[in-house]
């Protein structure tokens, strides 16, 4: 694990395919180290993706599809059976719970795969070739999310995100930041306000690093002002990601989210969320049925392996809250902007031909 | 500076005075060391209040009266002047900009000496005194708001808090904790929330000690989880402390108070400010009117000492905010609970013979 040629390179990929494994940069110890991890077992997959090594909804599930892959080959002696083939699956398609991507992402390899094996074919070809399609379409989906989300937004200079949504995040640009991208490359942007996003500070740590390095301006804040900036009119409109959209149009998202969106409200600001389709669960009617993931007290109580609060007091710590639809001005998503009624626009959205 | 008999005799006071300086617990270090400093220089007494090695509006109020007595003893060489002692008055006085009291406590101090000086009496007793008279009111009105808000709060069990606001940062048992710290002796408490208050972290670090020390349940969250845990219904008032009120009722506090303000009324929850009538500034007609100190941007890219965020990110790290008296649901001060509107009642409750 050394920096390699990504750090000259200016360019970043969160996952790439070396031709026999997923390669992540590893995100727990940006933007202090560049280094990239290869997750060469099935192991190595679901330790990435539960440490968040790797993170943001998109790029779990580009390195879910890879990774099946070689969860797949060292289980494959001789001959794989649809009952391992589903065993593996479960194990990295469910790492993470809340994201849908990653589920979403796993399962279609493994169709690919369990088509393959119904044919007495090699499974390798075609599920090398549906990772690929995830990871191709997601790198178009946030162009589209970009170049939507730049019309969308016309006039709007200021804009506040959370978390990290971006290149780290996705194959591609990003989901919210592909906005800031878009805007920022037409000329259209001041500034991105960005939430250092506590616990594990995904906005200062891989925002401010990922804007820094392509020359976006930019402001870190703690997340606890971002009340102080609206009141100051620093923020034109806020723009975030989402790990899971239900059926209504109810968003999981970063925690934090909906604390943003109740100050948006408040303020007169528009809210809006980012995402590629895959995001959307027509399977998940309401917010209220989405799993929320439970992470570590410990994450709250410190940073980076430091407590900072006594061990002893207890913390509460979902990694993920739910927004309404009803605070949501508009999502951007990679075939265009939906609007109320969110239940019938989504179902439309998801129902047209891919 | 070494762990003092405080550490074992389960008591602790942010500040007292040791016959020659003031002694702070310095909450820098908090919870991991439990160190004091003595502050036996102006150039300590104002290192400390800038460094936040002592805070809280009170607390930083009781060290200017005492420190000032220091500051005076260093100037005296033979005889002190007036002019001196508004020269070392300014200094100590203006050490942080924001809390009213830091400036009410040290003019109080400077005035007992300006009149001893004018009768040609010795003005180290009267100004000891009057630091100490600063103490014992504070403790005193501690107590006071304690009660006043035990009462207001009967059957709201669990209550959401930010910053600290407690033994740390007074004379006594606080403001807002002082409220949580008589909820819970009278078995009408379950639980405190505690926002963990980045950057400096005095939710993680010093509520949350000073809780768990007093055998206080309580539960720690990240700043923007306040959202979740009142949408969760977890919240059933807001109790936050003070660093000024205008006249208007408009206040200052930690960074982050206004946020939570806007979601307390987003969720029906009411929020109170608690503080005493020091911390009340008639000469500040509103909110707008209201200095807010700006901290060096590092304490936003970094984590408890550790740099976090890139060094080229720039940082916005105002140290306060604002919220607008119509958030408030009520006052809780020393001499009651204050109602809208609150301009009258502020002029009412400050023109009462002290």
């Amino acid at each position: 694990m050394t920096p390699t040629a990504q750090a000259t390179a200016g360019q970043i990929a969160a996952v790439r395919w070396d031709g026999e494994a997923p390669v992540i940069i590893d995100q727990r110890v940006l933007p202090a180290e560049l280094l990239e991890l290869r997750l060469d077992s099935s192991d190595k997959v679901v330790g990435a993706i539960r440490s968040l090594a790797v993170r943001g909804a998109p790029a779990i599930g580009i390195t879910g599809g890879y990774g099946l892959i070689v969860g797949l080959e060292e289980a494959d002696r001789g001959g794989l059976t649809l009952a391992t083939l589903d065993a593996v699956t479960e194990r990295i398609g469910h790492a993470r719970p809340t994201a849908t991507n990653l589920w979403g992402a796993v399962s279609r390899v493994r169709d690919a795969v369990a088509s393959a094996l119904a044919e007495n074919r090699d499974w390798r070809a075609p599920a090398l070739a549906a990772a690929q399609d995830i990871e191709r379409e997601d790198r178009e989906a946030c162009a589209s999310i970009g170049d939507h989300g730049r019309r969308l937004l016309a006039g709007r200079r200021r804009i506040l995100t959370h978390c990290n949504t971006g290149r780290l995040a996705t194959g591609g640009d990003g989901t919210a930041l592909a906005v800031a991208y878009a805007l920022h490359a037409a000329g259209d942007l001041d500034e991105v306000i960005a939430t250092e996003s506590r616990p594990l500070l995904q906005g200062g740590r891989l925002t401010a690093w990922e804007l820094g390095r392509a020359g976006v301006p930019h402001r870190l804040i703690v997340d606890s002002a971002a009340g102080a900036a609206m009141a100051s009119g620093l923020v034109e409109a806020v723009v975030v990601g989402c790990d899971r959209v239900a059926a209504n149009g109810d968003t999981a998202n970063k925690i934090g989210t909906y604390t943003l969106a109740v100050l948006a409200r408040h303020h007169g600001v528009p809210f809006y969320v980012c995402g590629p389709l895959t995001t959307f669960d027509p399977h998940t009617a309401r917010g209220s049925d989405i799993e929320i993931e439970e992470r570590d007290p410990s994450e709250v109580r410190g940073f980076g392996g430091r407590d900072v609060a006594p061990a002893s007091s207890n913390a509460w710590n979902p990694a993920f809250d739910v927004t309404p639809a009803e605070l949501i001005e508009a999502f951007i998503t990679d075939v265009g902007v939906l609007r109320p009624p969110y239940g019938p626009a989504i179902a439309t959205a998801l129902a047209r031909p891919g």
